[in-house]
């Protein structure tokens, strides 16, 4: 059986094109026991790709020049050879950018498709929604009554950082690029300020008025110097924890800026890189809570769906151009 | 009741000299409710002082003209107005330099003389080793195998972080500024490796060279340069206690350097400031730590004692002649 596959023609210097990429028609192997064949449903596009496609040490290991881009994606049973599997079921994994392939059973955790809808496995029940939960709590341990600032708050893990802490009881002040964004924020979910920042000549004074009582938690998936900005403000026994720093992943020099350690030893911070992996063994219990408020009402979701498994580049590199409100999601047909 | 102080006389231009201090007769204040008549036994001098002899702004106010001296001092309960001090008591705080004073329950933390001698809590139990302990242990969390690098090695509080990263069963690699320290941190205290920063051209490649492990714990003593070439070196999921930044201080720019995040990110990295202050539930227990392992051996440490209340200015002076090995400390008697 023969498939459609995407994969990484050339490792980018700097921004991405379509010219990273590349599709082209592959032979599926024939199915081994224990091996199920699968129809992709929905792909996930994440900025975090981006630095895969590096030759780099990182949190993950680089994409290879020549085979297929690798990311989170749901997808069906066409046909099993594990007894645990049958047709039909609706699964989760890291799978290649295929129309169709074949995975091994323990690559693939099957998914409840009555609770909520299958995309939502890559986002608000997938690795979205436990990266701004996990993060937020285990990192940035909100207290009520403290002010949480977040980068990116627009975008997929952002959104949900911001409704996370006001249902923990604290000011909640996103930064995102456009007015529409920043209206959005603050109608639809819920932040108390909300700061577009290309719109904004002096950043570290518009987080200042934004938060009068200091910055306590950071929650960075920016980087550069919006996060400059923002840690400037922060308070004595600021936590700031490190999702994302989209801003500089295309940069081909090493970036530089201030120093941040004089600052963080005269407030007593601390400042966490993280990959949502650190936190495997607290999913299921984050899966139950974030299930409990998304029912509740009380955390909403938006999700950015793009048609077509040949959108998939075009999708991602929208990333970088701001397309996207919410999680970027692109659906097979 | 009569007492002898030693006062700031005038504000030293450049080096302190004599002429710095005067030493005059002042009346005691009669006890209220609450309050303790101490005796002075050991008092600390430290270089920091010299900073508060500037009428600059600082981490700490400025010493006043025609006021005492303000240091660190063990001291003994002579006459108690408080219920929980009684005569004989010894005590720890900070106190004028005065051979008698009177000071509040709330300024004195009663010190255990049966662990360690009394001027110990001015160095290896005080704030010199409190901070080496509960830094290195708190934040830095060492566990045996792992690497531990510091900066400022050879000083007070670098010199107690490698001994004890020992103590941990790890790996100590020291960084300080000459071959002879460098020589005292390997074959004195225990070092692994120590580097000379001064005559090393490559860092980034000489610690790589003394860590091949990689680091997992950076004690951070000096910023600067030497922390990015140390950083550069850091494993998945290091941990960077921030205790100085020694070679900033004396910027009048904002300093700048590579930007830390996407390292922090990428290796799930955290970095947190602290002054000692933030852990003062856990001095008790770390002081009586710290003085099982001095008890045991396993923790060295120097000190300098000089006779005589009258010799404080003295002593204090010769701080910046290299007269001291170790902790300078003056004896009241």
């Amino acid at each position: 059986m023969k498939t459609k596959q995407i994969l990484l023609d050339s490792r980018p210097k700097g921004t991405p094109t379509l010219e990273t990429f590349k599709t082209e028609t592959t032979e599926l192997p024939e199915l081994k026991a224990g091996e199920v064949l699968l129809q992709g449903l929905y792909y996930s596009v994440d900025p975090y790709m981006r630095g895969r496609m590096n030759d780099a040490k990182s949190y993950a290991a680089p994409f290879k020049v020549g085979e297929p881009i690798v990311g989170r994606t749901v997808a069906q049973v066409v046909k099993s050879q594990s007894p645990n599997l049958k047709t039909g079921d609706e699964v989760v994994g890291m799978f290649p950018w295929q129309e169709a392939f074949v995975a091994s059973k323990d690559e693939v955790s099957k998914i409840d498709t009555s609770i909520a809808p299958a995309s939502y496995y890559l986002s608000i029940l997938g690795m979205t929604g436990l990266t701004a939960h996990l993060g937020l709590t285990i990192i940035g341990k909100p207290k009520a009554g403290e002010t949480v600032v977040v980068s990116g708050a627009a975008g997929a893990v952002g959104m949900v950082v911001g409704q996370i802490a006001k249902i923990k009881g604290c000011r909640a002040v996103g930064i995102a690029g456009s007015d529409e964004k920043v209206r959005l924020l603050k109608e639809d979910f819920g932040f108390d300020e909300a700061i577009n920042y290309k719109t904004t000549s002096n950043m570290q004074k518009a987080i200042a008025e934004s938060c009068p009582d200091g910055v306590d938690v950071y929650f960075d998936n920016v980087g550069g110097e919006i996060s400059d900005a923002v840690i400037s403000n922060i308070n004595f026994h600021a936590r700031i924890p490190i999702c994302g720093q989209i801003s500089l992943y295309n940069s081909t020099e090493q970036p530089m800026g201030p120093r941040l350690q004089p600052l963080l030893l005269t407030r007593s911070a601390l400042m966490q890189g993280f990959i949502i992996r650190n936190f495997s063994e607290q999913f299921q219990e984050a899966q139950k809570q974030l299930a409990q408020w998304v029912k509740e009402g009380k955390l909403k979701f938006t999700e950015t769906t793009v048609q077509g498994f040949d959108q998939l580049p075009n999708a991602f590199l929208g990333l970088f151009t701001g397309d996207n409100v919410g999680k970027m999601v692109v659906k097979a047909k």
